[in-house]
């Protein structure tokens, strides 16, 4: 047993898999970099058997991550084992996630499959993995509502077999955390050879106790390693958040006495990145990352606080990223510190064509914002007819008004793959008449879910709008995020972003929670 | 011991002390009648002695709920004890609950007293308390982090002098589960006559363990009452969540063996108001009450989770007060009909004048948009032109346009008191051309902190969007609220009911955390 905490994140795998959180290859490519940066040890980057464009973005990480472990999941057979490795192929450090699941209600319900087929499937998959990868972890899915018994014996069955991490996932959240934590300590004690194997823990939000289960897991337990996301996202109330789990484990080393890789200067811009991705937002009062979660981190300066700052502080928020938001660039900017902004911040443009058209952007954003922030540059270049990856909508032209008293009215202009588009309408509000306009043309049908704003910088109205849309078509659920200092025009281009992404039809099978 | 487990809300209090979280009068008291129907067991309605504006609150809770006991905040000195005393006069159960530090760090830092003197001071305060209110709660602030044998002294001279519950902070979210549920049964067993008052748990989500380690103090340590807030609100990362703690116990009750009185229906009906009003965003993936908590709940139907909904949810939506929005009123409703929607949703209007004003704005939004849910009404009522409450600021009329390529532009008219304002301005977006007409009158010099939206109802762009605007001028916080189908409409009411907030000056005292 080392003293050492592995951090394994699967925000591009379970948390991607939350509905409306689907990303493209580039998003979490990107996504990928600022995790290496932060220093995670594991980096699941996907479920490469699932659909063409996960096993596209795996292999995009792979070739690309060169200190992170890139791992992929894999159900238990041969298939999905072979389209990880093959994803995986390009990795410094590769590691194949296999996992069946093992409780009574997922065997029967889901697997249609006994105990005896689940146990020698777990023994096949995890042999065949190892002959194609030296690194190879196993989970039992929803592991902690399984009998113990049966449970026992599969896990020594793939520490047999050269399992190097076994897993144990509270797949849907019910655990509490003196419970889980001797549940681990009794595995471990009472699996032969389990000191083979890095035992690692993997716990959902649902009753509101993933960080301090995953850490009863490391304590009491035993376990070192944890599987978190960023922000806590992930499928229902999400996965244990790793900004919470590295932050309890740094400022309790007096409890914990562990040793993290993790640079923690890097959480809050991993934090935003993915929530403006994602489109989905960082409630104020959350830990770590949320707006309020130190004091004076929004702005806000209260006497009484400010005062006598550890006397309510236990962290400092510098130690987690929090920085006042730097104008790095304004309209006299040239190409090169353009150039060099973005590789700062770690965005990489495929080609030189890329590069210049998110210049153009970014010429025609400072003719109207005078103060541009590394915020701004982050959103420019998400804006997906940059990445023009499946772009096929495209906004042309956008006027509207409104009037108290009358009904508002927009007319513009969009382009559906060569052919465009002229469509006006009114609506309920400007906004509603935009997106009624691009309706009476594209007739997607999309049902809409979710419509948020939030300002991208300062939190002022000189900022721009961010705008995510949610649609919901044909089973399939999409985000759409769209930025502009004119709101309007920001719906509008969220909208057909989300569009674009209906568009682009990839399916793909569900994987473990 | 009981086996039965007092759920204290300190939504009104705790919560409401967030920098931007305050709320007026009848807010919350509208906020006390639905934590009256959720059944909770205390609502501290606010700190009576900190300002008017609070004792005010306080006492209108205090005389007008009947079923739960209601709580008043007081520093550990006489005037601010007769002051609660005052405010909750005529409550049907009144508790005061006084405090005062007991950390070393905070009896040298923020009190400048010695041990000697606090000890003392809480003597006093609480044989005072006892002698206006037979309910008495005592909290040593930073309880967690406090001297243990110097608190067990503390703690057994409070209970000597009558206090009838005694409840031990972890004022900064330091606390870890196992060490915090040991640290309150060391206290339960070392304190002479600890079984003569209720222990009770008080924690902060600084680390994200505010709910396990506040269930610790309950199974390990042998407290019953927990102290938490809807959605977790609070300062910095927030307090224990109510509705995570209470579907934790409910959910676990194989384990944790307890009774409740909450009604869990009235969760997420809690959740919504307490998000409307004070503007803090819930996060998709938050427990219990995220729009995601739940696949379905959003909307959302995916196969393989509808397939088999037990080997995922250990919950039922429904169970919490999860349901469709439904259409309550439209165009044609009366306004009795309107009245007795009202009284269902719980709301009580003051006068007739009210009820006309509010369906009157009713009708208008109706004339808008043909369907009219629950929370459109609750909107409407929460608008600062019904309620009248310091309403110097109203928009009269507001026209505006934007296109790509021109500078948004808006004309706007707004009463201050008796005067008539026109304003025009350009802006980077229409919403800030109309905010800056505003401003170019009203010079408020106020600094704007947050900018949000969220559509009220379905999530579409139909829904009428909810603008939360946050503003700082001279130390103080508010946050602005407005609803409108027109989302630059609903920036400009917002912007104005933020700054009719700042222009009532209530100053107050800060309170523990």
């Amino acid at each position: 047993m080392t003293d050492k905490l592995i951090i394994f994140d699967t925000t591009l795998r379970d948390g991607e898999q939350s509905p409306g959180a689907s990303m493209t290859r580039d998003e979490k490519l990107r996504i990928a970099r600022q995790l290496e940066r932060l220093r995670v040890d594991v980096i699941e980057a996907g479920f490469a058997a699932s659909s063409n464009g996960d096993f596209e973005a795996v292999k995009s990480i792979a070739d690309h991550i060169r200190e992170s472990t890139v791992c992929s999941l894999a159900r238990a057979n041969d298939r999905d084992i072979s389209r990880a490795a093959e994803a995986l192929k390009g990795a410094a450090r590769a590691r194949i996630h296999t996992f069946i699941a093992t409780s009574a209600l997922h065997m029967e319900k889901k697997l249609r499959m006994s105990p005896e087929q689940v146990h020698e499937q777990a023994r096949l998959a995890v042999r065949f993995a190892r002959n194609l990868c030296a690194d190879v972890e196993f989970s039992p899915e929803d592991g902690y509502r399984s009998d113990i018994d049966f449970l026992c014996r599969v896990l020594e069955t793939v520490i047999a077999e050269g399992a190097t991490t076994v897993n144990i996932p509270d797949t849907v959240g019910y655990a509490v955390p003196e419970l889980y934590g001797e549940f681990i300590r009794t595995l471990r004690e009472r699996v032969p050879n389990s000191d083979k194997a890095v035992w690692s823990v993997h716990c959902h939000n649902d009753l509101g106790m993933a960080v301090a289960n995953s850490l009863a897991g490391v304590k009491i337990g035993g376990a070192r390693q944890i599987e978190c996301t960023i922000n806590g996202l992930g499928e229902r109330a999400g996965n244990c958040a790793l900004e919470e789990v590295v932050m309890a484990v740094r400022t309790r080393r007096d409890y914990f006495g562990l040793e993290l890789g993790i640079d923690a200067t890097q959480i809050v811009p991993a934090s935003r990145m993915v929530s403006q991705t994602t489109g989905f937002v960082v409630q104020p009062n959350k830990a770590v990352v949320g707006a309020n979660a130190f004091a004076h981190a929004s702005g806000i300066h209260q006497d009484g606080v400010l005062k006598a700052r550890d006397t309510y502080e236990i962290m400092r928020a510098e130690d987690v990223g929090w920085a006042a938001n730097k104008i790095v660039l304004g309209k006299l900017s040239g190409r090169n510190a353009f150039k060099q902004r973005l590789q700062e911040l770690g965005v990489e443009m495929e080609s030189e064509a890329e590069v210049n058209a998110a210049f153009a952007r970014f010429k025609d954003l400072a003719d109207r914002k005078s103060e541009i922030f590394d915020e701004d540059i982050i959103a420019l270049v998400g804006d997906e007819s940059v990445t023009a990856e499946q772009e096929h909508y495209r906004l042309l032209s956008l006027s509207q008004r409104s009037a108290i008293g009358d009904r508002p009215h927009a007319e513009l202009a969009f382009a559906a793959g060569d052919v465009e588009h002229h469509a006006q309408s009114d609506g309920n509000g400007p906004v509603d008449a935009c997106l009624k306009a691009i309706e009476s043309r594209v007739k997607s049908g999309a049902e809409m879910l979710l419509y948020s704003v939030n300002a991208i910088t300062s939190g002022s109205t000189e900022s721009q709008g961010e705008v995510t849309v949610r649609l919901q078509h044909g089973g399939r659920v999409v985000n759409g995020v769209g930025a502009d200092p004119d709101i309007v025009v920001a719906s509008a281009k969220a909208y057909l972003s989300a569009l674009n992404k209906l568009h682009s039809k990839a399916e793909r099978v569900a994987a473990q929670g």
